[in-house]
């Protein structure tokens, strides 16, 4: 068995909890700085401590070793509430702060919560719909005057006066958090995650992407997604490294803020790259310390756009929330892989029945765990999903891939994406790919929509690059000279800007509409 | 990827559906014995015809492709009720002959089925228990004439005169049985069995075993328990034999049938085996034909004794409901072991975090399999038992053992049967073997019973052999010099049997009292 070397030489065994890592990081650098937010900055020792007094406010209050929810925007109020549910053996659950309503009121209810924290703000949303159970309410900033008899209201002061408590043992295999998928079709699943995953996750990333003490990361990523939990604050932890954190991905403020705070490294995913590369380019592009991005899954020809443009190495990692990082980028990825599996996870191929596919053949991308607890321990109240994911004791992703001839994967698209046109199995992003290569679009995307007689067809959605007049017979005529007949959209839609999630992931099912200014080949053409 | 290769040479792929298997079997031998039973002989043709009207009949009665509930002694009847429901895509859920009551309403509850196939002599025990939805019940013999008006029953006869109905193509993967774990402790679960398990596990034997054609089976094996199902029936039709079936395993008949049947191989287990070796020894112990045993498990005392006096070669195998064969008997197996892993399986011995222990350590046995439904689909109705068994993707099996330094399994106990005293690990087997190694005992069990101090406190309940008048005081001297100290039953019970289940296991759970008649070391000897 291999160990992420950073980790092991920093914890000195193979795992830990989050409370061990941290407190092995804070042993070794207490004074460097940890978290830096609006002018404010926390070293390492000063956050531990933080931590610390949480665990101690939970033990006051009868909560240690329960669950914590937390509303929160990205703060370091809302790490100190992970590090001190952790510290108290206790599991955190972060709500995704964009959500309202009905769909809020679920994830809230299946937390199964009796403390929830969050600050004035959040409580305008979340505050009607608090189930009975949840008791108690910590409030980060301010405490509203306007609360009903049977909440308790805490305020912050009370974790600051707090006596800090003593780390609790738990288990490396042990639930540290329950984490909600996105959810962007049906109900999110809520993951449990144990803290082996967070951890050795986070070490092979260090071990991967070099990342270091003085390594400052901009630090967008909501703490409702496993980027922001892992590959960033983990990850930052185990290399010893700053976060600057920033409320959300701001593409007109990016390069500010990357320049204002010194920041090293980023993640992000496909799309942020393909915003950003829509601004024009200035003599600013490489006016930055930004060394490298930590990015989830691209296109060979995004990836080498940006590169060439800011001056920034991007490695491409692959995962998801129940399993985290699956591959790590080695030296010699080819452009458009996300690398190899890491050391702690078998990953395969398989056919539609769970048959590997031999190098070359795209299948569903599965895996297999090489050690305990480095991934998902389960969907919580949900063991029919489980046991479907688990089927034949792989873990099916829900995502499509393949391996080359060296060994490196690649992905190719949500299974669920792939448009099936007339028996013939077509990759949205293979599509997408030819389409990012003409040079009058700025960003696209391409889906199916339902057709009585092909089952679907293909639609694309084009955003052209600023001052051009691109008609959709142009982009239909590139087609049929640029892809296979069976893969050019009968459909394609031009627009401003695609629609996007609160994490920047394309939102695929606002697309899907073929009325309106929507063009038509069938019928500029006349059918065949 | 390794195959049968008895298997894939006779259906010409690497995996099929049961009624794929029996065709490629009988279009080999049509005219070969395949069932005797009561003086009736089977061909496999004729056999072939049985299950092919079977599924007629179902296809006539809406039935196809549904779910059967048998309710049979061991019968050819129950076998094509078996084959018939899966050549019409259909699933056969096997219930054991020996329940009762409330048991008997559970599962027969749980197979869900609308028709349910038993005989007269059944109907007077499940009958009152029929489940309103379960309309339609099919005798294989006379129809009693006391049915309730909402029961439509149904004679074999209109199997008989049904028209042979076309196999119904079924995949490989999908569900051929549900089949209930005996549930010595706690309630059975329904394991979902897809037809690959059947088929592929079947193959493995016959290349182990070398059974071939012209080999009879001694078939005592219940259907309702997977060495009925799998180890006895898929194996003959694989390697082409015949199954000698007789009611149930008799331990005064069983030479006899042998004999009668000229039978030359025979499935069991090491209880069965100490059973047959309690018979005093004579002049007919090698007047027989029995060329193997295939031994789910069993000490090396019993392997060699048994092999020593009637000349019959015991080959081990190791697996249970949910997946079988996990280990096969290779060339240099040592006595003692179960062999090695199935080529279909990974086999690992975990310690409680689920790590991988190494050569000569014992732990829980786990598996993956190496190829899609080779295993169970999961628990019926418990996703939970299911996530919990696939902890890690891996398959957690009941079972206690350690790996050779050659790679052999030996499997060492139930892992809720090691006895846990005051700190200390005990495993009952080991007891066991010591005792079974006294020269006036026939048999005996070891088994934990709650103590206060201690935990638990061992006992051993023996069978002396016949005209002995060994005294507990007498084994607990012999004990005190041939094993650990804390290893020393302090509880010795004479008695003249021990109790079995239907298939010849140990009813451990009826062994635990302390009262009455049981010898205490204790109170023999004074507290130390």
């Amino acid at each position: 068995m291999v160990d992420p070397p950073p980790l092991t030489a920093l914890i000195g065994k193979d795992t830990a909890s989050i409370g061990e890592l941290l407190a092995a990081r804070v042993a070794r650098t207490p004074d460097s700085p940890f978290i830096r937010c609006a002018g404010r900055c926390w070293t390492y020792a000063e956050a531990w401590d933080a931590a610390r007094r949480f665990a101690g406010f939970l033990q006051a209050h009868g909560l240690a070793g329960q669950r914590i929810t937390a509303f929160l925007p990205k703060s370091p109020e809302a790490l100190f509430s992970w590090f001190g549910a952790s510290l108290s053996g206790g599991v955190w659950v972060a709500l995704n702060r964009a959500h309202r309503g009905a769909v809020l009121k679920d994830l809230l209810d299946r937390a199964r919560a009796r403390l929830l924290v969050t600050d004035r703000d959040g409580w305008q949303i979340i505050g009607p719909l608090l189930p009975p159970e949840m008791t108690q309410v910590l409030f980060t900033d301010e405490v509203p005057d306007d609360l009903a008899p049977s909440v308790r209201a805490l305020h912050w002061a009370s974790v600051l006066n707090a006596a800090p408590a003593e780390p609790v043992a738990c288990a490396p295999g042990s639930v540290a958090t329950l984490l909600y998928t996105s959810g962007t079709t049906g109900r999110s699943k809520g993951v449990l995650l144990p803290h082996t995953m967070y951890v050795r996750g986070a070490g092979w990333l260090v071990d991967s992407y070099g990342f270091r003490v003085g390594d400052v990361f901009h630090d967008w990523m909501p703490l409702s997604h496993i980027g922001g939990q892992l590959h960033v604050t983990m990850t930052a932890i185990v290399a010893g490294a700053c976060l600057a954190q920033v409320p959300a991905f701001s593409r007109r403020s990016f390069w500010d803020e990357v320049r204002g705070n010194g920041a090293t490294a980023f993640f992000g995913f496909s799309s942020i790259l393909a915003l950003l590369l829509e601004a024009p380019a200035g003599p600013d592009d490489r006016n930055h310390a930004l060394r490298v991005g930590l990015i989830g899954s691209m296109p060979a020809e995004v990836l080498t756009a940006f590169e060439r443009r800011f001056g920034v190495r991007l490695l491409d990692t692959y995962g998801m929330t129940e399993c985290e990082p699956l591959t790590l980028p080695v030296p010699g990825t080819p452009p458009g892989s996300c690398g190899w599996p890491s050391p702690d996870f078998k990953v395969a191929v398989l056919d539609q029945e769970d048959r590997p596919l031999p190098a070359g053949a795209a299948g569903r991308i599965c895996m297999r765990p090489r050690r305990p607890f480095v991934m998902m321990l389960g969907y919580e109240a949900d063991p029919e999903a489980t046991v479907e994911a688990w089927r034949n004791l792989w873990f099916h992703t829900a995502d499509r891939g393949r391996f080359d001839a060296e060994g490196f994967l690649h992905f190719i698209d949500r299974m669920k994406y792939a448009i099936r046109r007339g028996g013939e199995n077509i990759s949205t992003s293979e599509v997408e790919r030819v389409f990012l290569s003409h040079p009058e679009l700025a960003a696209c995307a391409a889906v199916g929509v339902p057709d009585t007689v092909m089952g679907e067809e293909v639609k694309l959605i084009a955003v052209p690059r600023p001052g051009s007049d691109v008609h959709p017979v142009d982009l239909h005529a590139y087609a049929l000279t640029h892809m296979a007949a069976f893969m050019v959209p009968r459909y394609i839609e031009l627009t401003g800007a695609l629609p996007y999630t609160d994490v920047g992931k394309l939102k695929r099912e606002e697309l899907t509409g073929t009325g309106g200014r929507v063009w038509d080949a069938r019928a500029a053409t006349g059918p065949k």
